[in-house]
């Protein structure tokens, strides 16, 4: 085994995704959080993934997955087992997505079992999925250096006594501004995040959507990053995922994690997001190159730049 | 006359304001777009001010004003008239207010009559008010070099026309994320904002609360300011306004109309109403130095600054 280990390692839902948004549909597409976040971890470095799908899963989706150098062994397929499917609409300014069909199938009674050359990994990413498995999975990678979490309001409410103890042991986590919200009960973000950074994260990142991301680090904020601007959304789902494993991908690749790379990582993670949405699936993934994010990254840095005072 | 005027010239309401928020509440307190805007454009530069009130209003907001260096010459008093009175209150997250009383009284019959030295000004800022007023100032300031307006839905919705005069002949647009998208019909920011650009500004500033503020110049995206990130938020009545004038009061202070002054004004613009709704009225502005708020401005760019690409 190779002494240095830059893999991101990600557990969450592979899935088939039903999407309905203003600018077009899209029926048991390619999706799922652990989906979205290894392709983005996958610009930067190599990515092993964990999750379960069912007998109907395309094996096109896997030889997708494996081109773009992401070990798929921790991929379980369920013999006779159907996919977790989730069907979403978007209306609006798709802040916000409705929930049409959550099919949970084989991730009901899904136990990861990690291959044993993935427990060396250093760079954990626990995707949105139950925060019991995300512990499952955590007890299985002592070698971890740097561990981040997604979870989602269904979890907070419904399994927040794991949720809490998954966020005593992870480094970074990543919520969005509603889950942030609802998870301590603080109207008012700063405070939020305060709090969840006493729950046990060095690092809290709150996703806003449309209106960037913010850093939280020891009790205040370090970082504020804009959204990028884009005349069009076609389709937001994903967008979270993919901003994590970007972030991911990105310090894995570097292996650096000192406050000034956490803050280009965060921009990174901004700058998948915002590719990602710009069309259904992983459409936009699969015809993005390490050029365009690169691009786009100064594109970020030019739009919020200003002097210092003199 | 001095050939550099760096005076302000702001037109806009001076009320008395009843405030009730989640920390407190006031009662016929100092408020008004003009004063707000006045009273953070004073900060960098002199400023003259055109409003009207009535018999009611207390001489120590007039002496208040002119402590400030604000030239009050333009606010006319109506013999046996009434304030301008506004009653609000917030509450939740404190983006929107609720407002419960609006006495317009003297501003009904308010026909704005300049100062004949008010005329030469260069720098102009239309606040919040009838734009069929907005307009008569407009006709009263030939020398005027950069002139900004702001706004509110009840004219959008009301004096629509008048408005979009209004816009043909500004360089500048202060507007909210709400009222960006009731003016155009357009849901997506950077759509709606790439339209009031068509209508005649050079620069679009849309401000979005607590998400900060963005900057359209010529059908893109040019500036993106983070919001100050503050714990409490006291009282959120004339932040819109604070910002209008810190922005105004910059640029006018330093004559220099390029992008990047521009930008670092917007970013002045954000100190000042991070600061105004930090208490309530102008309690906040009273206290104020231009070492506090030069020392956030520097705070502002340490949480923004990432490294550029190797």
């Amino acid at each position: 085994m190779s002494s240095i280990d830059n893999s991101v390692l990600i557990i969450g839902s592979v899935a088939l995704d039903t999407v309905e948004t203003p600018l077009g549909r899209v029926e048991r597409a390619l999706g799922g959080a652990a989906v979205y976040s290894s392709v983005a971890a996958s610009f930067f470095s190599p990515v092993r993934v964990v999750g379960v799908v069912g007998e109907d899963f395309p094996e096109e989706h896997i030889a997708f997955l494996m081109s773009r150098g992401i070990d798929t062994r921790g991929i379980q397929k369920v013999p006779g087992g159907k996919t977790f499917h989730w069907a979403g609409s978007y209306a609006g300014d798709m802040n916000q997505a409705n929930t049409l069909l959550t099919e949970l199938n084989v991730f009901q009674s899904f136990n990861p079992d990690l291959p044993v050359d993935y427990k060396s990994s250093k760079y954990v990413f626990l995707a949105n999925i139950d925060p019991e498995l995300q512990l499952k999975v955590l007890d299985q990678v002592p070698q971890a250096e740097l561990v981040a979490c997604d979870t989602m309001n269904f979890w907070i409410s419904g399994k927040r006594d794991a949720l809490l103890e998954v966020l005593k042991r992870v480094n970074i986590v990543f919520i969005n501004d509603a889950e942030a919200r609802q998870l301590t009960g603080e109207v008012n973000l700063t405070k939020a995040a305060t709090l969840i950074h006493e729950y046990g994260p060095k690092y809290v990142v709150v996703k806003k959507g449309e209106h960037g991301a913010v850093m939280y680090c020891d009790d205040t904020i370090c970082f504020a990053a804009a959204s990028y601007p884009l005349e069009e959304v076609t389709d937001p789902t994903g967008a979270g995922d993919s901003f994590a494993g970007g972030f991911m991908g990105y310090v894995a690749s570097t292996g650096d994690l000192s406050p000034d790379n956490i803050r280009r990582a965060v921009v990174y993670g901004s700058t998948l997001a915002s590719y990602n949405v710009q069309d259904f699936s992983l459409a936009m993934f699969k015809r993005l190159t390490i050029d365009d994010i690169n691009q786009r990254y100064n594109e970020f840095r030019r739009i919020v730049h200003f002097d210092p005072l003199g």
